[in-house]
């Protein structure tokens, strides 16, 4: 594996976010009359980039076992489109209160907060719709397997709840098991879908299955980690949007916790980690395993 | 039919208003950590009162077919599920601003703002997970087929396009067309829904089906007419929520376009016809029927 660099992926994921916007776009609903203004919302939160991350994850691990993409990709969508509703609902006012989001106005500023809470509402629902379609899969047992994974990572106790412990994190000394838990919860169990996607439409269950669910975790953990350490050493150009927010709102974080030095050599062995967890694969996973170099790439 | 009465409906609206919540409550996700305040607030807003009526058409509309009750429930909460967030997000301060639902403060207002976005998010979600679960059903084209009829009624171009229409109509002189259409969707699908969800436990997709769904448009057309009849005559003690809101918003209603009086009598002739559509169903359906006639009580 050393002749695989951060490149590989770097690439991939570039190219790939081209192709995957025009099935976002695609993949929206018809407005018939004055409802077009949240369609309208829907689909500027969805075109304002990003790296698409999860949809990448999607197909990459559907690659593996050979699933027909043309299936992959409607996960793909339904991912972005639960990824995307969670950034509108973060930025809001009485949330996060951001009014940029790479480097443009966040939806609320763009059209107004009542558009924005609807969009997110609406692309959240429509990923359910997208999923249970039989175009997903032909068989329904696996649709509602991927609808069921969705709706767990996304609910409760997953990306809500975790979203519901930063809110209550501030000015409290979380330790380094709640802030893991969190980050777990928050944008862990999102990037484990959509790592096991593949194997949820390959109908794999076996320890190939756990191995990816595995590399999620590592490649979730240190991408928090390098956010964190984004957040307290770069400017508000760079990331495109608003840096330092985490310090000045008494959150603690991983990298608060354990330094910035401590926190990059964290970081380092759990791509190691990642990286290893794939070692029951072949050469079809060296884009994921590029891609956890990429993802410490990006804090140096 | 003569012999049928509003009564019989509204007594069997307040039993099985206790039984239904008892399912409410069982539920929700067990909270593990700090994300037990959204849970909360999910278990604030369900337990908030209410009539049930949607999942009490869920009920109705599945011993129709002798569905497993069992199974009916499961879709009956779902449904509440997806009416209470969206009466969460709709009493928002961006959106309707309301500080009172069914006589208690809304959830923002018990809560926060952050807290109420979070509740509506993760049910929503959660009710996808319910539907998605092989207890609500052990063929799983059943159960996608009812995540598909959910979201589209709940989505951008249902419940979700409804609210955008409504809030872009503040101050605008919409025709009778187009808020009936607003209503239908923002509604109407809604209850649509919870009349059709019996035959799609069924499998049913005859002319009872089709019956079922003209039954729930003319029965949620009335129940609009009647609402706005309400906020125009009562004060806010009866009904619970802040009334005239409509008129001070400046929003056209159909009893604004119409007056009073023939906006009692389109509700008459509107359920009616709701009581005719179940003219191929059986003394089974006498609660449907009466559920009709009790719809129109309300505006006595």
């Amino acid at each position: 594996m050393s002749d695989i660099s951060f490149e590989l992926a770097r690439n991939s994921l570039n190219e790939f976010a081209k192709t995957i916007e025009d099935c976002l776009v695609g993949s929206l609903p018809r407005p018939d009359g004055m409802e077009a203004q949240v369609i309208e919302a829907m689909r500027y939160a969805l075109m304002a980039g990003g790296k698409r991350l999860r949809p990448f994850l999607v197909m990459q691990s559907a690659s593996l076992f050979d699933v027909d993409l043309k299936l992959a990709r409607r996960v793909a969508v339904a991912v972005e489109y639960i990824h995307t509703y969670s950034l509108i609902h973060d930025d809001l006012p009485a949330m996060d209160d951001d009014d940029m989001r790479r480097g443009k106005p966040s939806v609320h500023r763009q059209f107004d907060e009542a558009t924005a809470i609807l969009a997110g509402d609406a692309l959240l629902t429509n990923a359910f719709e997208i999923l249970a379609d039989e175009r997903t899969h032909e068989d329904a047992h696996v649709r509602c397997e991927l609808i069921t994974a969705l709706a767990k990572a996304a609910g409760a106790i997953g990306m809500v709840g975790g979203q519901m412990i930063d809110l209550k994190a501030e000015n409290q000394n979380l330790h380094e098991k709640q802030i893991k838990r969190m980050q777990q919860m928050k944008t862990g169990a999102l990037i484990v879908f959509s790592c096991e996607a593949g194997a949820i439409l390959a109908k794999v269950k076996d320890e190939r299955r756990k191995a990816l669910i595995g590399y999620a975790g590592d490649i979730g953990l240190a991408f928090q980690i390098i956010d964190d350490l984004l957040d307290v050493e770069s400017s508000s150009d760079d990331i495109g949007k608003t840096a330092g927010k985490d310090a000045r709102a008494g959150k603690a974080t991983l990298v608060s916790l354990m330094g910035v030095k401590e926190a990059k050599q964290a970081a380092e062995a759990v791509i190691d980690d990642a990286i290893n967890q794939l070692k029951l694969f072949d050469a079809k996973a060296d884009i994921l395993r590029s891609l956890a170099l990429f993802v410490l790439h990006r804090a140096h």
